[in-house]
Protein backbone atom coordinates (compact mmCIF):
# COMPACT_ATOMS: atom_id res chain seq x y z
CA UNK A 1 0.00 0.00 0.00
CA UNK A 2 1.34 3.33 -1.27
CA UNK A 3 2.30 5.32 1.61
CA UNK A 4 0.97 9.20 1.90
CA UNK A 5 1.17 10.27 5.38
CA UNK A 6 3.59 12.30 6.70
CA UNK A 7 2.75 10.92 9.94
CA UNK A 8 4.71 7.53 9.26
CA UNK A 9 7.38 6.06 11.02
CA UNK A 10 9.32 5.57 8.03
CA UNK A 11 8.59 9.19 6.56
CA UNK A 12 9.87 10.20 9.85
CA UNK A 13 12.44 8.39 10.07
CA UNK A 14 13.82 9.06 6.21
CA UNK A 15 13.34 12.82 7.05
CA UNK A 16 15.83 12.60 10.34
CA UNK A 17 18.41 10.77 8.80
CA UNK A 18 18.68 13.70 5.72
CA UNK A 19 18.51 16.19 8.79
CA UNK A 20 20.59 14.92 10.64
CA UNK A 21 23.07 12.59 8.75
CA UNK A 22 24.08 10.77 12.16
CA UNK A 23 23.65 6.90 12.34
CA UNK A 24 21.77 6.32 9.29
CA UNK A 25 22.50 7.86 5.90
CA UNK A 26 20.42 8.63 2.62
CA UNK A 27 21.19 8.30 -0.98
CA UNK A 28 19.19 9.59 -3.43
CA UNK A 29 18.55 7.86 -7.12
CA UNK A 30 18.32 4.44 -8.44
CA UNK A 31 22.29 4.26 -9.69
CA UNK A 32 23.61 5.73 -6.43
CA UNK A 33 21.54 3.52 -4.07
CA UNK A 34 22.14 0.02 -6.02
CA UNK A 35 26.39 1.12 -6.12
CA UNK A 36 25.81 1.84 -2.27
CA UNK A 37 24.40 -1.88 -1.92
CA UNK A 38 27.05 -3.29 -4.00
CA UNK A 39 29.95 -1.57 -1.80
CA UNK A 40 28.66 -3.52 0.82
CA UNK A 41 26.44 -0.67 2.46
CA UNK A 42 23.92 -2.13 4.73
CA UNK A 43 20.27 -1.29 3.30
CA UNK A 44 17.80 -0.24 6.45
CA UNK A 45 14.59 0.92 4.01
CA UNK A 46 15.12 1.74 -0.36
CA UNK A 47 11.32 3.65 -1.55
CA UNK A 48 10.36 4.56 -4.95
CA UNK A 49 8.38 7.33 -5.71
CA UNK A 50 4.73 6.44 -6.42
CA UNK A 51 5.07 2.98 -5.42
CA UNK A 52 6.06 2.94 -2.17
CA UNK A 53 5.45 6.81 -1.08
CA UNK A 54 2.80 8.97 -2.48
CA UNK A 55 4.58 11.75 -5.34
CA UNK A 56 3.55 14.22 -2.87
CA UNK A 57 5.36 13.49 0.24
CA UNK A 58 8.43 11.78 -2.11
CA UNK A 59 9.37 14.77 -3.50
CA UNK A 60 9.00 16.39 0.41
CA UNK A 61 12.37 14.34 0.93
CA UNK A 62 14.29 14.68 -2.25
CA UNK A 63 17.06 16.51 -2.01
CA UNK A 64 18.07 17.02 -5.93
CA UNK A 65 15.86 19.28 -8.01
CA UNK A 66 14.66 16.50 -10.24
CA UNK A 67 13.87 13.58 -8.24
CA UNK A 68 15.63 10.29 -9.32
CA UNK A 69 12.54 8.23 -7.91
CA UNK A 70 14.45 5.77 -5.55
CA UNK A 71 15.40 6.89 -1.99
CA UNK A 72 17.73 4.80 0.12
CA UNK A 73 18.26 4.69 3.87
CA UNK A 74 21.81 3.07 4.77
CA UNK A 75 23.31 2.22 7.69
CA UNK A 76 26.00 4.91 8.25
CA UNK A 77 29.31 2.77 7.43
CA UNK A 78 31.60 2.61 10.43
CA UNK A 79 35.92 2.08 9.68
CA UNK A 80 37.86 1.80 12.28
CA UNK A 81 41.29 4.28 12.01
CA UNK A 82 43.09 1.17 11.70
CA UNK A 83 41.93 0.46 8.52
CA UNK A 84 43.58 3.77 7.39
CA UNK A 85 46.99 2.37 8.20
CA UNK A 86 46.83 -1.09 6.68
CA UNK A 87 48.72 -0.20 3.80
CA UNK A 88 52.32 1.54 3.60
CA UNK A 89 52.44 1.82 0.13
CA UNK A 90 49.97 4.71 0.22
CA UNK A 91 49.41 7.91 2.36
CA UNK A 92 46.12 8.73 4.68
CA UNK A 93 44.63 12.05 3.84
CA UNK A 94 43.54 13.94 6.95
CA UNK A 95 41.47 16.88 7.10
CA UNK A 96 41.78 19.67 9.84
CA UNK A 97 38.69 21.93 10.31
CA UNK A 98 37.73 21.80 6.52
CA UNK A 99 34.16 22.93 6.69
CA UNK A 100 32.46 23.19 3.21
CA UNK A 101 30.90 19.62 2.51
CA UNK A 102 31.83 20.76 -1.21
CA UNK A 103 35.32 20.32 -0.16
CA UNK A 104 34.94 17.58 1.84
CA UNK A 105 33.19 15.65 -0.63
CA UNK A 106 35.21 16.83 -3.97
CA UNK A 107 38.28 15.67 -1.47
CA UNK A 108 37.35 12.09 -1.23
CA UNK A 109 36.92 11.88 -5.02
CA UNK A 110 40.71 12.86 -5.25
CA UNK A 111 41.31 9.82 -2.60
CA UNK A 112 39.94 7.55 -4.62
CA UNK A 113 41.60 9.05 -7.74
CA UNK A 114 45.03 9.11 -6.23
CA UNK A 115 44.88 5.46 -4.40
CA UNK A 116 44.70 6.95 -0.69
CA UNK A 117 44.56 4.67 2.10
CA UNK A 118 41.18 6.82 3.13
CA UNK A 119 40.34 9.98 5.14
CA UNK A 120 40.35 11.00 8.89
CA UNK A 121 38.22 13.89 10.01
CA UNK A 122 39.52 15.40 12.31
CA UNK A 123 36.92 18.51 14.70
CA UNK A 124 35.55 20.92 12.60
CA UNK A 125 35.27 19.28 9.43
CA UNK A 126 32.10 19.15 7.40
CA UNK A 127 30.54 15.43 7.45
CA UNK A 128 31.32 13.34 4.31
CA UNK A 129 27.83 11.58 4.37
CA UNK A 130 26.20 14.86 4.02
CA UNK A 131 24.20 15.19 0.96
CA UNK A 132 26.54 17.76 -0.93
CA UNK A 133 29.45 16.40 0.05
CA UNK A 134 27.90 12.65 -1.07
CA UNK A 135 27.09 14.05 -4.51
CA UNK A 136 30.43 16.31 -4.71
CA UNK A 137 32.28 12.91 -4.02
CA UNK A 138 30.90 11.58 -7.45
CA UNK A 139 30.02 7.91 -6.16
CA UNK A 140 33.76 7.31 -4.66
CA UNK A 141 32.06 7.83 -0.72
CA UNK A 142 31.33 4.23 -1.48
CA UNK A 143 34.60 3.22 -1.62
CA UNK A 144 37.31 5.64 0.26
CA UNK A 145 36.81 4.49 3.98
CA UNK A 146 36.23 7.53 5.83
CA UNK A 147 37.02 8.15 9.61
CA UNK A 148 36.55 10.73 12.60
CA UNK A 149 38.89 10.66 14.90
CA UNK A 150 41.30 13.10 17.43
CA UNK A 151 44.36 14.35 16.55
CA UNK A 152 45.48 11.87 18.88
CA UNK A 153 44.07 9.11 17.55
CA UNK A 154 45.69 9.88 14.11
CA UNK A 155 49.08 10.72 15.35
CA UNK A 156 49.26 7.60 17.87
CA UNK A 157 49.72 5.24 14.61
CA UNK A 158 53.31 7.10 14.07
CA UNK A 159 53.37 7.90 10.78
CA UNK A 160 55.25 10.85 10.02
CA UNK A 161 52.75 14.06 8.70
CA UNK A 162 52.85 16.72 6.08
CA UNK A 163 51.01 19.99 5.69
CA UNK A 164 50.19 22.59 3.18
CA UNK A 165 51.07 25.97 3.83
CA UNK A 166 51.25 28.52 1.86
CA UNK A 167 53.98 30.05 4.05
CA UNK A 168 56.18 26.90 4.01
CA UNK A 169 58.74 26.23 1.51
CA UNK A 170 58.07 24.66 -1.53
CA UNK A 171 58.41 20.72 -1.42
CA UNK A 172 57.25 17.50 -2.96
CA UNK A 173 54.67 15.64 -0.83
CA UNK A 174 55.27 12.35 0.28
CA UNK A 175 53.69 9.23 -1.24
CA UNK A 176 53.91 6.22 1.14
CA UNK A 177 53.71 5.78 4.76
CA UNK A 178 52.30 9.19 5.80
CA UNK A 179 49.67 11.18 6.73
CA UNK A 180 49.35 14.61 4.03
CA UNK A 181 47.02 17.20 6.02
CA UNK A 182 45.12 20.14 5.08
CA UNK A 183 43.58 22.51 7.25
CA UNK A 184 40.77 25.56 6.90
CA UNK A 185 41.45 27.93 4.73
CA UNK A 186 42.51 31.46 6.37
CA UNK A 187 42.83 30.16 9.96
CA UNK A 188 45.07 27.38 8.98
CA UNK A 189 45.79 23.66 10.93
CA UNK A 190 44.92 23.03 14.43
CA UNK A 191 47.42 23.58 17.11
CA UNK A 192 47.97 19.87 17.56
CA UNK A 193 48.77 19.06 13.92
CA UNK A 194 50.56 22.02 13.52
CA UNK A 195 52.99 20.93 16.18
CA UNK A 196 53.11 17.40 14.80
CA UNK A 197 53.63 18.39 11.41
CA UNK A 198 56.24 19.29 8.85
CA UNK A 199 54.87 21.67 6.15
CA UNK A 200 55.42 22.64 2.50
CA UNK A 201 54.27 24.66 0.20
CA UNK A 202 52.89 24.50 -3.84
CA UNK A 203 54.91 27.16 -5.87
CA UNK A 204 52.35 30.05 -7.00
CA UNK A 205 52.38 33.20 -8.37
CA UNK A 206 53.71 36.13 -6.47
CA UNK A 207 53.17 33.61 -3.58
CA UNK A 208 50.68 36.17 -2.25
CA UNK A 209 48.05 33.87 -3.69
CA UNK A 210 45.90 31.16 -1.92
CA UNK A 211 44.13 28.21 -3.16
CA UNK A 212 41.08 26.87 -2.41
CA UNK A 213 41.70 23.29 0.07
CA UNK A 214 40.14 21.36 -2.75
CA UNK A 215 42.53 22.72 -5.44
CA UNK A 216 45.82 22.68 -3.12
CA UNK A 217 45.02 18.23 -2.26
CA UNK A 218 44.74 18.26 -5.85
CA UNK A 219 47.76 19.18 -6.88
CA UNK A 220 49.40 17.81 -3.84
CA UNK A 221 47.93 14.53 -4.11
CA UNK A 222 48.50 14.13 -8.17
CA UNK A 223 51.77 14.88 -7.49
CA UNK A 224 52.36 12.18 -4.24
CA UNK A 225 50.69 9.61 -6.86
CA UNK A 226 53.14 10.27 -9.57
CA UNK A 227 56.12 9.72 -7.68
CA UNK A 228 54.58 6.43 -6.46
CA UNK B 1 17.03 59.98 2.53
CA UNK B 2 16.89 56.02 3.43
CA UNK B 3 14.90 54.50 0.66
CA UNK B 4 12.68 51.67 2.00
CA UNK B 5 10.56 51.36 -1.26
CA UNK B 6 10.69 48.48 -3.34
CA UNK B 7 9.87 50.47 -6.28
CA UNK B 8 12.86 52.77 -6.16
CA UNK B 9 14.60 52.59 -9.40
CA UNK B 10 18.18 51.90 -8.03
CA UNK B 11 16.76 49.07 -5.64
CA UNK B 12 14.75 47.96 -9.16
CA UNK B 13 18.09 47.82 -10.99
CA UNK B 14 20.50 46.40 -8.22
CA UNK B 15 17.52 43.45 -8.49
CA UNK B 16 17.96 43.06 -12.01
CA UNK B 17 21.65 43.03 -12.31
CA UNK B 18 21.79 40.25 -9.38
CA UNK B 19 18.95 38.59 -11.23
CA UNK B 20 21.07 39.20 -14.84
CA UNK B 21 24.11 39.70 -14.40
CA UNK B 22 24.70 41.28 -18.01
CA UNK B 23 25.34 44.32 -18.57
CA UNK B 24 26.42 45.67 -14.81
CA UNK B 25 27.25 43.47 -11.96
CA UNK B 26 26.58 43.31 -8.12
CA UNK B 27 29.55 42.93 -5.55
CA UNK B 28 28.49 42.36 -1.58
CA UNK B 29 30.08 43.41 1.26
CA UNK B 30 32.70 46.43 1.72
CA UNK B 31 36.37 44.74 1.41
CA UNK B 32 34.83 43.57 -1.93
CA UNK B 33 33.54 46.69 -2.78
CA UNK B 34 36.76 48.58 -2.53
CA UNK B 35 39.07 46.18 -3.91
CA UNK B 36 36.55 46.22 -7.27
CA UNK B 37 37.12 50.03 -6.93
CA UNK B 38 40.86 49.79 -6.31
CA UNK B 39 40.48 46.98 -9.03
CA UNK B 40 39.58 49.72 -11.97
CA UNK B 41 35.87 48.74 -12.13
CA UNK B 42 33.56 51.61 -12.52
CA UNK B 43 31.14 51.38 -9.62
CA UNK B 44 27.89 52.75 -10.57
CA UNK B 45 25.93 53.00 -7.09
CA UNK B 46 27.27 51.88 -3.66
CA UNK B 47 24.70 51.59 -1.23
CA UNK B 48 25.08 50.74 2.75
CA UNK B 49 22.53 49.02 4.61
CA UNK B 50 20.55 51.28 6.96
CA UNK B 51 22.05 54.11 5.28
CA UNK B 52 20.59 54.46 1.94
CA UNK B 53 18.82 51.29 2.04
CA UNK B 54 16.73 50.46 4.79
CA UNK B 55 17.83 46.98 6.39
CA UNK B 56 14.21 45.40 4.89
CA UNK B 57 14.88 45.98 1.46
CA UNK B 58 18.69 46.17 1.59
CA UNK B 59 18.18 42.27 2.78
CA UNK B 60 15.94 41.12 -0.28
CA UNK B 61 18.81 42.06 -1.97
CA UNK B 62 21.78 40.47 0.07
CA UNK B 63 22.63 37.11 -1.19
CA UNK B 64 24.67 35.67 2.01
CA UNK B 65 23.37 34.46 4.84
CA UNK B 66 25.56 36.87 7.11
CA UNK B 67 24.56 40.22 5.00
CA UNK B 68 27.05 42.19 5.08
CA UNK B 69 26.09 45.85 5.03
CA UNK B 70 27.70 47.23 1.39
CA UNK B 71 26.44 46.22 -1.80
CA UNK B 72 28.04 48.13 -5.06
CA UNK B 73 26.88 47.89 -9.09
CA UNK B 74 29.18 47.82 -11.38
CA UNK B 75 29.79 48.44 -15.13
CA UNK B 76 30.45 44.77 -16.38
CA UNK B 77 34.15 44.59 -16.83
CA UNK B 78 34.99 44.30 -20.85
CA UNK B 79 38.20 42.70 -22.02
CA UNK B 80 39.29 42.45 -25.38
CA UNK B 81 39.92 38.69 -26.11
CA UNK B 82 43.78 40.25 -27.70
CA UNK B 83 44.08 40.77 -23.80
CA UNK B 84 44.50 36.83 -22.91
CA UNK B 85 47.68 36.66 -25.94
CA UNK B 86 49.23 39.85 -24.92
CA UNK B 87 51.94 37.89 -23.17
CA UNK B 88 53.88 34.52 -24.57
CA UNK B 89 55.47 33.24 -21.71
CA UNK B 90 52.68 32.06 -20.12
CA UNK B 91 49.21 30.49 -21.07
CA UNK B 92 45.36 30.94 -21.91
CA UNK B 93 42.90 28.67 -19.96
CA UNK B 94 39.65 28.00 -22.39
CA UNK B 95 36.73 26.20 -20.72
CA UNK B 96 34.42 24.83 -22.86
CA UNK B 97 30.85 24.38 -21.85
CA UNK B 98 32.09 24.46 -17.84
CA UNK B 99 28.34 25.23 -16.45
CA UNK B 100 28.94 25.23 -12.53
CA UNK B 101 29.74 28.40 -11.49
CA UNK B 102 31.35 27.09 -8.58
CA UNK B 103 34.32 25.64 -10.55
CA UNK B 104 34.37 28.47 -12.43
CA UNK B 105 35.06 30.95 -9.97
CA UNK B 106 37.32 28.45 -8.87
CA UNK B 107 39.50 28.06 -12.11
CA UNK B 108 39.38 31.85 -11.78
CA UNK B 109 41.30 31.90 -8.27
CA UNK B 110 43.73 29.58 -9.97
CA UNK B 111 44.28 31.58 -12.79
CA UNK B 112 45.61 34.29 -10.39
CA UNK B 113 47.74 31.94 -8.60
CA UNK B 114 49.78 30.41 -11.67
CA UNK B 115 49.73 33.73 -13.75
CA UNK B 116 47.49 32.73 -16.52
CA UNK B 117 46.80 35.03 -19.33
CA UNK B 118 43.28 34.60 -18.48
CA UNK B 119 40.43 32.80 -19.45
CA UNK B 120 38.50 32.29 -22.50
CA UNK B 121 35.08 31.49 -21.46
CA UNK B 122 33.44 29.31 -24.76
CA UNK B 123 30.16 28.77 -25.47
CA UNK B 124 27.51 26.82 -22.88
CA UNK B 125 29.59 28.07 -19.39
CA UNK B 126 28.32 29.28 -16.74
CA UNK B 127 28.96 33.42 -16.15
CA UNK B 128 32.41 34.14 -14.21
CA UNK B 129 30.43 37.43 -13.00
CA UNK B 130 27.70 36.06 -11.64
CA UNK B 131 27.55 35.63 -7.33
CA UNK B 132 28.86 32.17 -7.03
CA UNK B 133 31.03 32.76 -9.30
CA UNK B 134 33.27 35.95 -7.87
CA UNK B 135 32.60 34.16 -4.45
CA UNK B 136 34.84 30.88 -5.49
CA UNK B 137 37.12 33.40 -6.94
CA UNK B 138 37.99 34.65 -3.77
CA UNK B 139 38.79 38.16 -5.21
CA UNK B 140 40.61 36.69 -7.95
CA UNK B 141 37.60 38.06 -10.54
CA UNK B 142 38.86 41.42 -10.00
CA UNK B 143 42.42 40.41 -11.63
CA UNK B 144 42.12 37.89 -14.12
CA UNK B 145 40.57 38.79 -17.47
CA UNK B 146 37.85 36.96 -18.69
CA UNK B 147 36.33 37.09 -21.98
CA UNK B 148 33.54 34.89 -23.74
CA UNK B 149 33.85 33.67 -27.38
CA UNK B 150 33.76 31.37 -29.70
CA UNK B 151 36.07 28.51 -30.38
CA UNK B 152 36.78 30.02 -33.77
CA UNK B 153 37.55 33.69 -32.41
CA UNK B 154 39.71 31.92 -29.54
CA UNK B 155 41.23 30.01 -32.24
CA UNK B 156 42.38 32.81 -34.34
CA UNK B 157 45.40 33.65 -32.48
CA UNK B 158 47.03 30.65 -33.75
CA UNK B 159 48.09 29.44 -30.46
CA UNK B 160 48.33 25.77 -30.18
CA UNK B 161 45.68 24.08 -27.96
CA UNK B 162 46.36 21.40 -25.71
CA UNK B 163 43.14 19.56 -23.35
CA UNK B 164 42.81 17.66 -20.26
CA UNK B 165 40.91 14.40 -21.50
CA UNK B 166 41.36 11.09 -18.86
CA UNK B 167 41.47 8.97 -22.26
CA UNK B 168 44.28 10.84 -23.66
CA UNK B 169 48.18 9.47 -23.27
CA UNK B 170 49.15 11.52 -19.67
CA UNK B 171 52.09 14.22 -20.50
CA UNK B 172 53.20 17.49 -19.35
CA UNK B 173 50.72 20.28 -19.99
CA UNK B 174 52.29 23.21 -22.14
CA UNK B 175 53.81 26.63 -20.18
CA UNK B 176 53.92 29.13 -22.64
CA UNK B 177 51.63 30.70 -25.98
CA UNK B 178 49.64 27.79 -25.75
CA UNK B 179 46.01 27.27 -24.24
CA UNK B 180 44.92 24.26 -21.79
CA UNK B 181 41.73 23.76 -22.81
CA UNK B 182 39.33 22.01 -20.00
CA UNK B 183 35.62 20.64 -21.22
CA UNK B 184 32.25 19.64 -19.28
CA UNK B 185 32.38 16.39 -17.17
CA UNK B 186 31.39 13.87 -18.60
CA UNK B 187 29.90 15.24 -22.33
CA UNK B 188 33.71 16.21 -22.81
CA UNK B 189 34.73 18.40 -25.36
CA UNK B 190 32.68 20.33 -28.26
CA UNK B 191 33.55 19.45 -31.30
CA UNK B 192 35.48 22.50 -33.11
CA UNK B 193 37.65 22.28 -29.40
CA UNK B 194 38.45 18.53 -29.77
CA UNK B 195 39.12 18.27 -33.46
CA UNK B 196 41.95 21.47 -33.23
CA UNK B 197 43.35 20.20 -29.61
CA UNK B 198 46.09 17.61 -28.55
CA UNK B 199 44.49 16.05 -25.41
CA UNK B 200 46.67 14.68 -22.69
CA UNK B 201 45.65 13.21 -19.41
CA UNK B 202 46.18 12.59 -15.47
CA UNK B 203 47.77 9.72 -14.16
CA UNK B 204 45.30 8.25 -12.17
CA UNK B 205 44.43 5.03 -9.95
CA UNK B 206 43.36 2.47 -12.79
CA UNK B 207 43.11 5.03 -15.22
CA UNK B 208 39.05 4.81 -14.44
CA UNK B 209 38.27 7.63 -11.97
CA UNK B 210 37.49 11.10 -13.07
CA UNK B 211 37.95 14.25 -11.49
CA UNK B 212 35.98 17.75 -11.14
CA UNK B 213 36.93 19.70 -13.39
CA UNK B 214 38.39 22.13 -11.30
CA UNK B 215 40.86 19.61 -9.34
CA UNK B 216 42.04 18.74 -13.38
CA UNK B 217 42.43 22.86 -13.62
CA UNK B 218 44.55 22.70 -10.49
CA UNK B 219 46.75 19.75 -11.08
CA UNK B 220 47.69 21.10 -15.10
CA UNK B 221 47.81 24.67 -14.28
CA UNK B 222 50.12 23.67 -11.36
CA UNK B 223 52.23 21.63 -13.15
CA UNK B 224 52.33 24.04 -15.98
CA UNK B 225 53.63 26.65 -13.91
CA UNK B 226 56.53 24.92 -12.16
CA UNK B 227 58.03 24.75 -15.72
CA UNK B 228 58.57 27.88 -16.21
Amino acid sequence: MKISSRQNPWFKRIREAIREHAGEIVIEGPKAVSDAIAAGWTPIKVVTRDVDFSSEIFDVLAETKSPQNVIGLFERPRVSIGALFGRETSIVIALDGVQDPGNVGTIVRLAAAFDANGIALLPGCADAFGPKAIRASAGAILTVPVVSCTAEELLAFGWPIVAADTRAEIADPPFRRAILAFGREGSGLSPEIAKAARTIAIGMSHGMESLNVASAAAILLARSYAQR
